[in-house]
């Protein structure tokens, strides 16, 4: 989902009631509406047990939460690469704060994920580590500051250095990866500064799935990005 | 599935490419149309990704192979106790020895998955660490010497004594737990073997994913479960 | 130090600043001193890099804070039996709520323990878990929910039905299993409702660590426990 | 330890009985010996046990194994930054191929040691995780594949490449990062290969610890990089 420059928007589930089940079918129907009638691109990454249904039901990116940097055979309670591709998604996040992995870890699940055809989102905290990650060469990056995640403070408003500072590092260092920014984001206005510091779009989580109407934050995303 | 005396057999499918996608829905047919057959009870261990187009294949009990101590909310790439129940599997594995976790949060999974209406089936390593979770009170326990897996070398053949001895072992802190035996269960015998010791059944992978005809392996079983 | 019926003492040093380093080695000095000149027994847990030392200038028990489930070999990083027992240690502390392990490690600690002759106090955070842990057969156990550690809300007062539960459950399992308890201690009162809980003693940190005088507040525990 | 050109030799005593407590100490004052009497300088990674004893009694640079990415505060069993310090030590191991860590925490742990003044070496498994730590600025990496550890098969010579790359790679990006080259080092003709691929030394293990003779494979490092 790389190719063009209309926006991109990745809806993380995570485990919340709202994004569970049939909640979960219902939300990524939402986020394929909006994606059918304006100029933003809307991903989703439900949760593994959903994940299946929801690539079955709706046309856009569906993303993995999590995966695994194994290959097939006996890893009883691991998420494997082959099963995530074969469901039909699209991606995988990986590293999310609320999901850290080591090092080692974030390197072969980037290669693995290349192996089966799957684009890879790694999950970031800052510059530093924005830049350590992009010499591991994953498709994109999500930079989300661990202490402004679910506090409805966008890192575009309160760190916006951060933001365009990363985008300039990574792309020193890998100029074909693709930035997004998340913590925080809850208005189109935060999507339209985080375009305007150079990423290519957002990784959202509570701003839509908790939002009493999912469809309609996502509009003013999409009309906020059409100003930027 | 525990009212009856009639055998259990709980294949897990561990990460096998055999019992990925297509396939593992194809194994899950085998493994439903035996137990309409033949005098045993068989369930299945999907990977996650599988687990709900699996439940609405067959008419068996499917388990989870993992399942986090969470509730709903901020936990992305975890696997919540209500997704796995709205999926419409039966239970849960927990502590498998490829997935050891926390023994605090052994106790809360076994709970979570109480308050859901989730089977709960903990794995453990020898007697003295079932005698342990035997008052965390879960539904099943299931013995597999971790230097046994996937050896073909069956625990209730090289280990008897630590089978009965941990049937007794348990039972006296807690007599309606079941308790099954895994690790290396390859024949009929084996299976049989394991009754013979007190079990009411097995957790077997490798023995029945990686055969050449996973249906006449399973009708071993059963044959030999009748005659035990 | 199981032997009489003296009550226990042990203060768990933490990362604290106030007992690193030389604050470490002053602080072992002053529960050696309330431990000579009183009817309790006291033992410290103080920081790996410090626990030699210590063990040098001071004759109470001195027990590591965590150890573990490993055999000499490639370890990098880890904390070999053998190295607490050649430095003179007492014990060790397994599974403390902020160095949670995996059940499977427990057990095997609590024997690594046992082979090279060191006492095994394995923390736990409430009465299932206790019991589960009981028939790992360790020397000692401390239950410390984890929602009272460093309240300053004492268990044995807020939840006293919590710690006699669990000294009753536990023995029953075990007898010969010594149960302390932990969590906001700070008072002699809170040592004294421990005992008549049925606790051998306590384990303690921020209590007696960062009070303005550790000495004062040991005596105060030592004055409760022989009214007690 | 990384103004002049003197090649380095740091030696990772890990949980080797040949290496713990007063075999530690004795294997640390060979090490001093050596590097007084030739043109090398030696470091040792002791277990945090033995490490103030170590550096009380010889006068060479003495590294952690391990340290966490903490402030003083409540924290049992981890390893304060603080008290490696105060504890004398120069350094710390981080992210060995025993103890990998997650990638955050590899960034918070560098900053950590910087701040207290410890020199930070971390260790990587191949050319990209090499280039993915020099952007977080640690002092120095040792790169060591996984699968030549302790095989006796040194990577300066089964893989001369990925030693060349490497040093390449990370000095474009942080071209005062000082590289070392570990895993199979067992004569002075690998260190002597280590230096002519660009390396500025060695990380070395069972090759010294295990040695019949310490201080004789020393030696033979010793007059091996005085002939490269």
């Amino acid at each position: 989902m790389t190719k063009t420059n209309t926006p991109i928007i990745i809806v993380n589930f995570k485990t919340y009631s709202e994004a569970t089940g049939s909640k979960a079918l219902q939300l990524a129907k939402n986020c394929e509406k909006i994606s059918l009638e304006a100029e933003i691109r809307v991903g989703v990454a439900p949760q593994l047990v959903d994940l299946k249904q929801i690539v079955k039901a709706v046309s856009i990116p569906v993303f993995a939460q999590h995966m695994d940097p194994i290959k097939p055979g006996s890893s009883t309670g691991h998420v494997l690469p082959e099963s995530i591709k074969e469901a039909g998604a699209s991606g995988t996040l990986i590293n999310h704060s609320e999901r850290r992995i080591k090092l080692a870890d974030i390197d072969t699940t980037i290669t693995r994920a290349r192996e089966v055809g799957l684009t890879s989102l790694v999950c970031t905290n800052n510059s530093a580590v924005s830049a350590a990650v992009a010499s591991l060469k994953p498709d994109m990056i999500a930079i989300e500051p661990p202490e402004l995640i679910g506090t409805g403070i966008s890192v575009s408003k309160a760190k916006p250095e951060i933001v365009s500072g990363t985008v300039e590092l990574v792309n020193r260092i890998n100029p074909d990866l693709v930035v997004l920014c998340g913590a925080g984001i809850t208005t189109g206005e935060d999507v339209a500064a985080a375009l305007r510091l150079g990423t290519k779009g957002v990784l959202v989580a509570s701003g839509v799935v908790k939002a009493q109407n999912s469809y309609n934050v996502l509009s003013e995303f999409a009309e906020a990005t059409a100003r930027a």
